[in-house]
């Protein structure tokens, strides 16, 4: 195994097709030096979000792959979701994982975006720690009134592409790269089909209106399902451990007399973060990520101890 | 790392002199192939409890290189402590862990039994899985009335030892080794001095006792900080979750008005224990461990996929 790691996750939209989702996933299955760690989509969300880790050469290059097929399959004209989005590969963030900085990821990201943009002609808007603009290290900016009110706005200087010119590609819009730390991808769905109750709820927790500092959130629907759900973003989960926002959760959803019906962990999540609640919830004192048998026959592995 | 890995969790009746517990356990530290995960005491219990992972041949050499120094400091004559206790070195588990079977682990424990009591003239008896009489698979049986009863009773044929003449060593009394499954050791302490709650709670929770099937459990007294503790062994944490024992204890001291103060989980942990009681808790729905980034990290180093 190198000894560079990144994470990456990127996102397409397309949650409903299940050939043309194994079709995108199949360069990342295939490439030599980027492991495939999870994918899944959501029929409501029409999206997908593939979990890789590996070397940043050989992810760059199954990126590219990838997003050949995505572009040439995915009509954001026709389009329709309930997760916010801008492009057919509508968000690629790097996450440097083991001995790569913030720097380099962010490095990567935009060289990578050049390169993306020469290949596809796709317009480029680089966010969080690769944001070339302040006000674009927010994912919601540059998504706001998503592809359709991009596609007329893009003319506006303000929203200016960060790599090509002020024009969405006809059928596959925009893609969204950057760097950014490691975050939870954390789901709660609710019983009741009145999608205000998510709306608040998710207002109620999410740092932009008030709540917890380091959680983006929103309230959506998931129509086939006849549920709502409150799909949030943990960004540091150190700060806002997981019990927290999931308590919280469970408080506000108490006001609705709605209940909590199950919760998605999305992809990938630091064995830290799920100690950390367990240990909350069975009130574990001083408990060691050590005493985990695997995670010590992990550093035994990668030779940090005989 | 060699291939085969087994377990090892031997108990020493001294959990309050410092210096000795360091002394103890400095070869397991120091021996190449022998891995010191953890190791913990308890001033109450009067115990020690350290945990090795690695192959069998530098565990054997390292355990009995520390039982030397363990015989040579504890004396069982002026030992006193809440856990129930027959010998300087109480009780040595092997456990398999990968490219071993249980029967492999059999044959280790009762030819290391030989050795061992060839070694230091201590008489052995064989538990769990490598018990030679059907009723000395379980620990409690052996142990019945402790160091105390066992020096007057040892001569009785049902109490003979299975290696070594009927008759305790006069300092380190006898040992008890064994081969068993992976257990879990999860004590809960209670706000109250009055062990008579811990008894009874752990006497619901127990299987013996009628409670859950493969829960063991006493009821003690931590004198020195004034609580009483239910110290349990899970002895299979798939078919009995960590968070049915922790909701069963929490729903018990209830009807004692007590409170739960603090858990422990002593020694190691599988990964597997863990997930299952933060999905429980946080109602995850279709938890993958190999969601886990450390789990499918070594997964990868394990060479198990590219």
């Amino acid at each position: 195994m190198p000894r560079q790691l990144i994470e990456c996750v990127p996102n397409f939209s397309e949650g409903r097709r299940g050939d043309i989702m194994e079709a995108i996933v199949k360069p990342f299955r295939e490439t030599r030096g980027c492991a495939l760690l999870d994918y899944r989509a959501d029929k409501d969300h029409n999206r997908l979000v593939v979990s890789l880790v590996g070397a940043p050469g050989p992810i760059q290059e199954a990126l590219l792959e990838a997003s050949t097929v995505a572009i040439s399959h995915i009509d954001m004209e026709r389009h329709q979701g309930g997760h916010p989005r801008v492009g057919a590969v509508d968000v690629i963030p790097f996450v440097p994982l083991r001995d790569m900085t913030m720097e380099e990821c962010v490095e990567l990201a935009r060289s990578f975006g050049k390169r993306y943009h020469e290949d596809t002609g796709i317009p480029v808007y680089f966010y969080e720690e690769a944001a070339l603009r302040p006000e674009r290290k927010g994912l919601e900016v540059i998504r706001r009134g998503q592809y359709e009110a991009l596609k007329l706005e893009i003319t506006h200087p303000e929203r200016h592409p960060d790599v090509g010119k002020p024009k969405l590609h006809p059928s596959a819009g925009a893609t969204v790269i950057g760097a950014r730390k490691f975050l939870v991808a954390f789901n709660v769905n609710l019983g009741t089909d009145d999608v205000k109750v998510a709306r608040e709820i998710a207002k109620a927790v999410r740092s932009s209106s008030g709540g917890l500092c380091h959680v983006k959130g929103i309230g959506l629907a998931l129509e086939s399902r006849g549920l709502v759900q409150v799909s949030m973003n943990i960004v540091d989960h150190e700060k806002n451990p997981l019990y927290r926002v999931m308590e919280l959760i469970r408080m506000e959803a108490r006001k609705w007399g709605v209940p909590v019906l199950e919760t998605e962990v999305y992809g990938l999540i630091p064995a830290a973060a799920i100690l950390d609640s367990a240990s909350y919830y069975m009130q574990i004192a001083g408990f060691d990520p050590n005493q985990v048998i695997e995670l010590r026959l992990l550093r035994m592995l990668e030779g940090d101890e005989a």
